[in-house]
């Protein structure tokens, strides 16, 4: 039993992107978007066609983190689809939620595709945006063997890696891996504002790479962090905590300790994996 | 008057790179540096021949900052090159070390391009390093006219952009530009020791980008923080600030300064010019 035709629930760049990653398969996509703007956008790119209420075999719930829930049991009301999932950069809040609206569980397969761009919105959206990427996905006990079927379907239709996942130890991991290195980038970035022109005359290509991620939508990263709070802030407090003893080190010329800094950011950096 | 002879002194990632960049051009390029080994795969890539003590146009002293105000006071005992420069990444120490050893100070142009990668020593030297890249030069009151378009010569002949700037500015200028995002891409990058393999697994180009200059040598930078020390101290406070107060609003479930951090970032971001 394969996809042979999709929903997507919210043409932003990931939504946007599933589908045409769908439609390039030649699964028929269907969208909808609260903004008519966004899904004419997405429909001008070739995503698919806007949906009129038919039934399909998985929607893609690609909506703020916030608002899966909500979505997923309206969805599930109105039997739209066989098998739902979610692409929200958070899992325990989104599961809690749609738990606490009455859920079927069994039809819903919690996902999480790890890749993005610093643009949003459908127009930054492109097909290729997912190839070789990971892709968590977080099923529960409860979750049927059909729906974590289709759902895999679409990580391999988008051409990526499926990551199984607990909930719990992927808001950790990405709170680790994206959410706090994020901060951290806004505010390396931020710290620009006290230079003058000269001196970033002198920036480098470190600086840039660095600070890429800090070019990201605010409101959007906003959502993302206040639904990973608690495991975003206690990455943070030891990066701040390393930062602050460094500064401390520096003044006092006592550089072991710095050093050693150094050095478990040399073996951090190792243990990422390279691309697949 | 164009540079016809030079010579580098300390045959690492960046005066390898230097050499191979004028010999380029046709420059006759001899090489030095305390180890012996060092100087043959400089020479065996082709950046030169080794100096036996015939005197040059310019010579390029590209040895640690704590080393610069010696080796230029001894290059200039032995009347080594009507012109000297150095490569050092911070510039007041070495300026005042220079002095204090009583060097001429109107043949010494001090100098620092903004370049460099992760892995250090002259096989990873590449005459394309300094291409389009700021080239920091800080003369001062007494430097004279010669050496300065001597100087100047070696910046456009590896194909760099000569940025003039005070040396004091210039230190502080690369605390924030280079020193302090390195110390806090090591942070991130230690931050991840706490990761198992499967959280590491979902790491995307983003954290790639964050921790890259992480992977750079712990003694070189070392070496480097401690020579910029209170400047770096300074932004580095701030980062961890930021990070810290960012930690305690997640927390607390107030985003809106949090928010703030994020637009400053891309502010910032948004600051750091375009590679020329």
């Amino acid at each position: 039993m394969t996809i042979e035709k999709a929903l997507v629930v919210g043409t932003g760049l990931i939504g946007t992107s599933a589908a045409l990653s769908l439609r390039e398969k030649g699964v028929a996509v269907h969208l909808s978007d609260i903004d008519a703007q966004a899904v004419r956008v997405a429909r001008e790119l070739g995503a698919g066609r806007e949906w009129t209420g038919e039934e399909v075999d998985l929607a893609v719930i690609a909506v703020p983190p916030q608002l899966v829930g909500e979505r997923l049991a309206e969805l599930q009301k109105r039997g739209a689809a066989r098998a739902y999932t979610d692409v929200a950069s958070v899992k325990v809040d989104p599961i809690a939620d749609a738990e606490r609206l009455g859920c079927d569980m069994t039809s819903y397969v919690p996902g999480h595709p790890l890749a993005g761009r610093e643009r949003s919105g459908p127009a930054a959206a492109r097909a290729g945006l997912f190839a070789g990427r990971p892709w968590a996905l977080c099923p529960g006990p409860g979750t049927g063997a059909e729906a974590l079927r289709l759902t895999r379907g679409l990580v391999a239709l988008c051409g990526a890696e499926a990551v199984t996942v607990g909930a719990a130890e992927h808001d950790s991991a990405v709170a680790l891996v994206s959410h706090a290195p994020h901060v951290a980038a806004s505010a390396v970035a931020a710290s620009l504002a006290s230079g003058d022109d000269v001196a970033l005359s002198l920036a480098g290509q470190g600086l840039r790479d660095v600070t890429r991620i800090a070019a990201g939508n605010p409101l959007l990263w906003r959502r993302i962090l206040s639904g990973n709070a608690v495991p975003v802030a206690a990455v943070l407090d030891r990066i701040a905590a390393d930062l602050a003893a460094a500064a401390t080190a520096l003044r006092a010329g006592d550089l072991d300790d710095l050093t050693e800094l150094l050095r478990r950011g040399v073996d951090g950096h190792g243990r990422i994996p390279a691309i697949g």
